[in-house]
């Protein structure tokens, strides 16, 4: 199959689960841009992120045998829950692999889930040794974040949604700002909008110090972010961009856009406001970019996708607190 | 037209405009409840609140000659809003009286949303004899909220959208709790649901102390709240319940529920961190009755009303911080 037949081969096996977000807007975000905004609130989707799309296409998409023995991931977030309730609504089991010091809310979350959750001391080991036994031994599928075409399949749907949505808004053109990190949702809606409706362009959105993707795209090359942590976007930094989804990304995707933690924050203060939604910081880059980068974007309207809504309550008072 | 005929011709003539807000709901909150817990989200609505429906609903209903000169309400909040934003987007003006020490930021939000504000002072002045003077002066037709046939019939299409979400979720029959202050949305729900689908049985939900409708469906008379402040719900807190609106509570609907202010801010929590969607206090009254009144629903799913998210960032704040 090719990339696009896969996305709407995931559509299929996701339609009767997925929610089909909203798109929301507000006349009072569309007055401080400058622009009709549009945001795609996938915060609202099952387990508060879009990773419940590539979860659940990943597991539907696999041969029944080997998705019967199990599944896992390494990951302490979105990844982790969307591929959790996925394996729960399939009545399969997952082991998501987290280091021990994680917050003891999302562990407990992703266990409430259903999935096992094995912790690993960071200092001492190393997941992808853990996990290779674990896989051996019971015979798991590891499912990517990112790299993997299922996953990629998965995510895109978002952008098939986002296409029937502007079309009933009356958008023929316009940017569509996606958070980044490894690149799987950016791809993915890349690839979908290139066939449904390319005159809707896909540009990634990072924190500003970690636009490794941004940085990418310039270059022709894969970049490297040069640390880890150090942004309160934590769900979207990752250390470079996929090997499968750059290429990508490359084809179909306009010039990268970032945005500063306090920017972020404030984009989560005017969602709270203006559109009732809860965003994390690394969902609401894309909107931050709408708001305050009026001036790399063009044309009449601009579509966001507010990828996620994991926040705690200590860092959403920190955006509630902006001015 | 009878009252299900006239919801039907609302939701026609709101089809264009008006958002189908999600059905929400979370594993985690099936867990509190003890049965599937399912959440209309009207917060998500046009300027936050099921009150646009309503708003658009009477303007669509009027005749074109009396639209054109205009229209004129009473309100300081939720109705104000949506009713500014209903007559922006017909080309129309809208006199929105408010009393002089309403919040700034409401002022402000429904002038910005196109509408004429006027104050006047709550210990001097009367707003009937304001309104009353302006209306002839100027030929505006006065919007209610919730005691007119057009409001009522704009509310119901939230019944109708329930009908078909529940009935895809396989819900055969449910309690549907909503909130409830002058009865609008809850009388219009309720016709909605008896004639779509008898199986959804609606019950207001008020906070505890103000509970005149649910007092009034025990004792068959129209029951006065001995306050009109003193609820952090204070959007669903009005004297009695409407004219129009009782007897039609009185046909349909059962028992009336009742929450502290304490569950609707924990509410509000649990819809911040498992639904990631805003709400007001008076907004989670259903949800809160859904979560914490478990043993006076019966059934093995309930469907809630969000009726609103329009809560200043302080009082979010302490529901951010209840435990």
């Amino acid at each position: 199959m090719s990339n696009i037949e896969m996305i709407h081969a995931a559509a299929i096996r996701l339609a009767p689960v997925v929610r089909r977000t909203p798109l929301l807007s507000s006349p009072f975000l569309d007055e401080i841009a400058g622009r009709r905004v549009f945001v795609k609130a996938e915060c609202l989707q099952h387990t508060g992120s879009f990773k419940f799309r590539g979860g659940w296409a990943a597991l539907s998409g696999m041969a029944d045998d080997l998705r019967a023995k199990g599944v896992l991931a390494y990951s302490s977030g979105n990844h982790a829950q969307g591929l959790a309730y996925a394996a729960a609504k399939h009545g399969i089991g997952a082991v998501i692999i987290m280091p021990s010091d994680a917050p003891a809310q999302k562990i407990a979350n992703t266990r409430a889930l259903g999935a096992e959750v094995v912790l690993y001391d960071r200092l001492k080991e190393l997941r992808e040794e853990i996990g290779a036994q674990l896989s051996v031994a019971r015979g798991l599928t590891l499912v990517k974040p990112y790299d993997e075409p299922l996953v990629i399949a998965g995510q895109g749907t978002v952008g098939l949604e986002i296409a029937a949505q502007a079309a009933d808004a009356g958008i023929g053109a316009a940017d569509v700002l996606v958070p980044c990190g490894g690149g799987g949702l950016t791809s993915g809606v890349a690839l979908a909008l290139n066939e449904s409706m390319p005159n809707l362009r896909v540009r990634p959105c990072e924190p500003t110090g970690f636009e490794d993707t941004g940085r990418s795209l310039l270059s022709g090359k894969r970049e490297v972010n040069p640390a880890m942590g150090g942004s309160i976007c934590d769900a979207i930094v990752t250390p470079t961009p996929g090997k499968i989804t750059f290429p990508i990304l490359q084809k179909y995707c306009g010039p990268g856009l970032n945005v500063s933690d306090d920017e972020a924050l404030r984009a989560m203060k005017l969602a709270f406001e203006r559109l009732k939604v809860v965003l994390e910081p690394g969902g609401a880059v894309a909107l931050a970019a709408a708001l305050f980068r009026s001036e790399q974007i063009t044309g009449d309207a601009v579509i966001t996708v507010a990828s996620g809504g994991n926040v705690d309550a200590q860092t959403f008072q920190r955006a509630l607190e902006m001015v």
